[in-house]
């Protein structure tokens, strides 16, 4: 008597919680130099001491109303500086009227997708993928058809994705800098994918939505500046969060962009206030609504990930290891070296070295190798990836 | 090609969001003191001194990854310290795994909606009630039957309740103490209907779940103790807030409850936590669920509250309105002049005097008058009252 699909989404095994878990218990057994957990997500940069000095002083002048609810959307006063902040550094017009404050990235996506995928509709999504998108499509009643990246790169296979696109595509998910694979699709590459979407828009006589999920824009090296999505494809929603910038993921605060070019985006924006509510979402933390709006400009660390990125990158290829140099986000995608990645892991493990395979991405072959932790658990690390590799030349 | 659902519950007036919203505008016009708001329900109660002082104390020792993800049903020693203030107030044997953080209690109820809730299937409401169990049923694909209160008291009426159960009822979800009427099912009313749908239940080879959305618990008047639901009926959520007891209804923090007493609970909680994630759902502020864990036993002030009660209560019915003495919550339900709640809400703004019609709640013929505001708001309000009701005297 309870929904059985609910029940198979909350028994469905979280790979990469898992292995956090386990890096957790076998840290308190062997000791926390021993294990190299380059499992998950969780930033190892500390968050601005701005953020963390505005929340303290916030609570401090704290008046009766401080925590009183805010409308949906947000704070004006805090959609507005995050507005302002996107127009100086993109060069753009919006105004608090374009942004919808959510709990993440996620909730955001969640939200666009309820918004603009009817029941019965597709969701393209690019393999490896962050697994939750399939399931916030099915929340819509909608079906996620998978098209991989191209292999040699990782960028967006746009002949793939034109053979996927049918009159029930709805909308299609990026992710760039891109979690696992730490790709960063070009303007070329995105510029393809604009004028494969508004071809097909004129073919099917429908609008394919792009949504745009993009929490690590800001984490990139060598210079590289991620397009801004909107400027190239008119219906384009941003998913935005503070998560990985400002190392607050357990605070759950970002933002969903409808853009002022985006076609009948004040509709569009309606819509997606009446997701958030079919959603349960009353209002994003206001404190954080605060933190953020006095914060919005506050610059953010990148020197430490990028040190790890090199010393990894250097480190496996020099082992042998083949792996995709990643020019975003916090993560390396490593091919196993053996075809069942599950297996490869496994392997990994017996050498206190905890990284997820692919398969939790949808994708065989693979592992994610975060390197959002201490530059001695990436150097540490790198002896139990020689161990590895050692053991599968001498099989 | 947007989901039109979505679009009119987006585009969907919320009255007691325009009143406020008016109520803010028409402050600025005449000034603070002319208008009396009594439309909304943000505590007027600052927030226990101890949390702000937490949230700073927390904020200033914050280490690299004090806002780092937690597990999503939320960090174990925060739900263990619920547990613990839940065993010791009501005399149970909870742990950390019988409770899911949640963004408030809107949260809570919607998770359990569709936890239990099948497509197709019947979730029963007593009317008046907060208007969004309907949207969350929806979001499940369920319907919402709608079973007045009874209106001499505004207690459950179990023949009514009865009637309307089916092969399809799934849930049935109940606010005591009650928001819009501020009534609180007695001990002897729940026993009722527990023992109506345990018979129901043997009847129809089913269980049907009962959603004690409880946010308002610790808001009673007159030494009344509210009964703990789950030990009179087994199949029993919680859905729980701290937005009203200590005041933070703007920072989304709550829990679900699934009672080690409720059949199957593990399989339940399972299905919950799937239904979480379908619903865009990471974990709930960590700051938050630190706060929580550390504050879970302070003291909730009610004194304002009351004060406020007797002074409306006493002067409403001295000139003359037919009102429901409530017994928790901080609301008052007052029957209005004339049979058209609206057209009596705008004779009543005429007179700077804010209320919310019980059309907001589904119901006709009342309105819904906050206490929630200072006392000199009230004391200024009684006047308005009494010209309003001078006015339709004279009609």
């Amino acid at each position: 008597m309870i929904n059985e699909d609910m029940y198979a989404l909350g028994a469905a095994p979280n790979k990469i919680r898992e292995i956090f878990a386990y890096g957790l218990d076998r840290k308190a057994q062997i000791g926390d130099d021993k294990v190299f957990d380059l499992s998950i997500g969780n930033p190892s940069v500390p968050s601005p001491a701005i953020v963390d000095e505005t929340i303290a002083r916030l609570a401090k002048e704290g008046k009766g109303t401080m925590h009183a609810y805010s409308m949906s959307p947000g704070l004006v006063e805090a959609r507005a500086a995050i507005a302002e902040n996107l127009n100086k550094r993109f060069n753009q017009n919006y105004s608090a009227a374009n942004l919808y404050l959510t709990a993440g990235a996620s909730s955001a996506i969640c939200i666009a997708i309820k918004a603009v995928v009817l029941p019965g509709e597709e969701l393209i999504a690019i393999t490896p993928y962050f697994p939750e998108y399939k399931t916030w499509a099915s929340n819509a009643g909608a079906v996620t058809v998978e098209v991989p990246a191209r292999t040699s790169d990782f960028q967006l296979d746009i002949p793939a994705i034109e053979a996927a696109i049918t009159p029930k595509t709805a909308a299609i998910v990026i992710n760039s800098p891109n979690n696992p694979v730490g790709s960063v699709y070009s303007d070329e590459n995105l510029k393809q994918l604009a004028d494969l979407l508004r071809a097909k828009n004129a073919e099917l006589g429908r609008t394919i939505y792009l949504i745009s999920d993009e929490p690590y824009r800001e984490l990139v090296y060598d210079g590289l500046v991620p397009a801004w999505v909107p400027d190239l494809y008119e219906a384009t929603f941003v998913c935005y969060s503070w998560s990985k910038s400002f190392s607050l993921p357990g605070e759950r605060i970002g933002y969903l962009l409808v853009p002022n070019t985006m076609p009948d985006w004040q509709r569009v924006y309606t819509a997606c206030s009446g997701a958030g509510r079919s959603l349960g979402y009353i209002c994003d933390s206001v404190l954080f609504q605060k933190v953020v709006a006095e914060c919005v400009d506050a610059p953010v660390e990148i020197e430490p990930y990028d040190r790890n990125r090199k010393i990894l990158l250097d480190g496996l290829r020099e082992i042998g290891y083949n792996v995709i140099e990643p020019q975003g986000a916090f993560y390396m995608w490593i091919e196993a070296l053996e075809p069942d990645a599950e297996a490869f892991c496994e392997v990994c493990r017996q050498h206190e070295l905890l990284l997820v395979p692919s398969n939790g991405f949808l994708t065989q072959g693979w592992t994610r190798v975060g390197y959002c932790c201490s530059e001695e658990t990436i150097r540490g690390s790198l002896k139990a990836f020689k161990e590895v590799y050692d053991e599968y030349q001498a099989r």
